[in-house]
């Protein structure tokens, strides 16, 4: 969900508890206006879930598995299956909310150490059961949903027990962290020994470690603190085949990177149970700023501009003419008529917002960055701009199910891609999408930079088909993932799963696939891990 | 060898042209003081090869390769095969002095493009030939040994011909390379388009953009510029189950990173036929300063200051105080009693030479890392030492071949870990070699540094041991292996190859292995490439 509209409407939902959020009249209105029929009256929510099935657990696994953990770790009802039935993505979403028939895990599963997550895999396999590793569920591509494969039954293996700070070393700045943790616990847990990771996806306030590592996660800060499998200096994994640890120093020519095998294997090749992290000392300063820039052509070249003269800022991101205005219509808060006031005094037609953040050594980054962006024809704003994103940032999701209340088809999708390609893979991604969804609002910004190209991420709001909207919405998908084989990747940060399946061999080749399942079955011959994803 | 002897001895040298190189007296002398007998009447040189066997390479093989690159590009004689029979390992240069009977490829093939090497990867398929990709030939760990593994022939397949600079993208800095450019003519063709690899390891003359791919390279500017490995945006491979092209984005979430098992395959996996690279532009200025920090211990924690504070230089390194006193023994040019009074004046007692080099925004990054340094207690010395250091940087294999000219044994290895275990490391290793030859000069250095840890690059002279010249180094190096098992890397930047393979278990367990094997499986069923490197 585009950032900048999630702060302005979050601010909405201030002293708002649990549940019933919802969007100021203003920019529900708005929004009528722009994509069709939205209100509080299309927000249906299923009292129920339809069809779950019983546990098809076989009760020597379920046997075997609670005289190894304790029955109280191994929970058939239906509750606790139903919340790890999935993950976050629009059609996760919608298919909860209109009561249909979800496929929930037989058992879930809670292991309290690596030693037990091997054990549960053992065991496993003995039965053959299948094993979707479960940690924050944020999955938007399907990345845990509970799909047998060929197996009669399938766990969710939750690592919510593995929450520990195993170790810092102080002196190298490597603190290994168990796959549990979550985001802000991660971060309060380093926060004790002085050391930040500063990895902060959208998804920070859920997902965990394990999770970002198994998915290539990259974060708002991807520009400062790179993305998180730059940060993994080892891993320690259970699979079938036993355990695997990886990383024995900073660097190593000894043969191909495994721990790149690791980072990125979707619980397909194993349950990453802990990981050593590159962590750096806690800011002792910050600094935000919004900048504005005439036209995403303008932009993107500014953005390129920062990459390639090492003159980025932690935070560098870039909302294109469509995301703008809506951050500004949808901004009570903000003067925005002053904003457009000004810009238009500087002849600034086609607005574009650019935020910009450091956290270290900010004074002379910032000349450097301000010089470089003035060189690109941006105007500063301010910092008020840049402090109110930063607060903001992760409240995507929250406003997220406020639209789903209005009965908005909400989703977003990203892809990257080198610069030259940049501008024609933005244009084919909206085109698509435009064309399969007619009326709609499509959004974009840049959100991680690198020398050599840029990441692009699609918000999508439009009205819900009533009579498709699953299909309303895979048309979409399949069309926006068709016009970016060929320029980007299929997913720059949200990884395989099952929803990007289909898309891997144009990207890797047939002959990346073979490998992969080559590496597969070296790990897990008989296929219970996470079945149906990233190797579907 | 160390560059910081290399560079003095090297000057000696100044208008030698083709072989007969030779130290000055004094550092003969010198070197004699230290490690016992060495001299001219000590380097023995064998006017020819023995027991050069005739190729065995099947008449059949013969002819389709003939048929398919013509009868010019498939050579048989001897002294094209004797050129490809191995690398540049102490022992290799050792055997060839010696005479001893050397395993030369059956015969070495030339194609000149990616679908040459294609199909002469499937035909060897067809004949059952084993391949060796053969790039400089500057493999230090036997990685371009002729082995035939459990094939009747084995084939050079060196890839002179693939010589092109295939594309440059210049808004996305992202050059395309084909496999056999050697490092100075691929400066040169960039430079035709203002860009840069900045990759410079001491190998840089002679060794090939594949190679550099193939072995996970790491420059001694690669502070600045990165490790080879952090270049490489896609690759292009041949395979013997077809080929692969890998690398659509700066950055992706789709599944195992791929490229990073194409970078360090040594051939065993495929054979890198083309190299997508991040260029940047021609440096416009540059500054190379010397430092002098007394003691290792305060030397490396000023390379780990620099490094946790975003400080380093491009090039960043610090000798050791043994390789800092041969350095200044050796050093003719340099006032070298003069810098040992001002040093002693101000102290310090145990000098270790810190090199630091800016090659963009020099002014302000010079400031940011003088800073560091100083607080750290180093003392800048000046920009002769560092220029002087960056003119000689080249010439170590030159100089060793002087060396071995005198009967010594010389020989370097490498190493990392993180910093936490560098002082163990560095004490390990040491002490490993020393107890292993006796009277030694064993000097090290880091020359490159991270976040998280560092590089040691040991260099070793002593006295060549004529009853036993093999045995002497192999123990030596295998005392030095066993320490650093468990404490880092067993090669940083050197490779795998035949030396280090037994080391390569420890490092990244059985299961490891077993990955590795599995993905060669998928690529090269047969076993045809390189047999009995990495995977020996």
């Amino acid at each position: 969900m585009s950032d900048l509209i999630n702060h302005r409407i979050r601010q909405s939902w201030t002293g708002d508890g649990a549940g019933a959020a919802s969007l100021p009249d203003r920019a529900v209105r708005w929004l009528g206006q722009r994509i069709g029929p939205v209100g509080a009256d299309r927000g249906r929510r299923a009292d129920s879930v339809s069809n779950l099935a019983d546990s098809a657990l076989p009760a020597a696994a379920h046997e075997d598995l609670s005289a190894l953990l304790g029955a109280e770790n191994v929970l058939v009802d239906a509750d606790e299956r139903l919340a790890r039935a999935g993950g976050l993505s629009y059609l996760d979403l919608l298919h909860r909310r209109l009561g249909d028939a979800v496929v929930a895990p037989d058992a879930v599963v809670l292991p309290a150490s690596p030693e037990q997550v091997q054990a549960v895999l053992d065991l496993c396999v003995r039965h053959d059961v299948g094993v979707v590793p479960f940690g924050g569920g944020t999955s938007v591509v399907g990345g845990v949903a509970a799909l047998r494969g060929d197996k009669p039954a399938v766990i969710a293996l939750d690592l919510v027990r593995l929450d520990a700070l195993v170790s810092v070393d102080e002196q190298s700045h490597v603190a290994v962290l168990q796959a549990g943790v979550r985001g802000p616990e991660a971060e309060r847990l380093l926060g004790e020994h002085g050391f930040t990771l500063g990895h902060v996806p959208q998804s920070f306030e859920r997902a965990t470690i394990g999770g970002f590592a198994a998915t290539r996660s990259a974060g708002q800060a991807s520009a400062g603190y790179g993305r998180f499998e730059d940060m993994v200096a080892g891993v320690r994994v259970a699979t079938p085949k036993g355990e695997w640890r990886l990383g024995v120093a900073p660097a190593s020519a000894a043969g191909p990177d495994l721990r790149q095998l690791a980072v990125g294997s979707e619980g397909a090749l194993g349950v990453i149970t802990e990981v050593a992290l590159r962590v750096r000392p806690v800011p002792t300063e910050r600094r935000y700023e919004g900048w504005v820039v005439d036209g995403w052509a303008a932009g993107a070249e500014a953005m390129r501009a920062l990459a390639q003269n090492h003159a980025t800022a932690d935070v560098t991101r870039l909302s294109d003419v469509d995301e703008t205005a809506v951050s500004f219509a949808l901004n009570a808060g903000l003067k925005t008529s002053a904003l457009r006031a000004y810009l238009g005094a500087r002849g600034v037609k086609h607005p574009c917002l650019l935020i910009v953040g450091w956290e270290r050594d900010v004074r002379a980054r910032q000349r450097v960055t301000a010089g470089v962006l003035r060189r690109s024809g941006a105007l500063r704003i301010g910092t008020a701009l840049g402090e109110s994103w930063r607060h903001g940032r992760f409240s995507g999701p929250r406003q997220r199910d406020a639209l789903l209340d209005l009965g908005v088809c909400v989703e977003t999708l990203e892809t990257a891609a080198y610069w030259s390609r940049l501008d024609d893979l933005y244009d084919a991604v909206r085109a698509a999408l435009v064309a399969s969804l007619g009326r709609a609002i499509v959004m974009c910004h840049v959100s991680h930079v690198y020398e050599t190209g840029a990441s692009l991420y699609f918000t999508v709001l439009t009205s819900r088909d009533d009579a498709d909207p699953v299909g309303q919405w895979q048309r979409a998908k399949h069309a926006a993932s068709e016009a970016i084989v060929g320029l980007g990747t299929i997913t720059h940060h949200h990884a395989v799963g099952v929803d990007h399946a289909p898309y891997l061999e144009p990207e890797i080749g047939a002959l990346g696939l073979s490998v992969l399942r080559a590496v597969k079955s070296a790990v897990d011959p008989t296929g219970i891990l996470n079945p149906g994803k990233l190797l579907a």
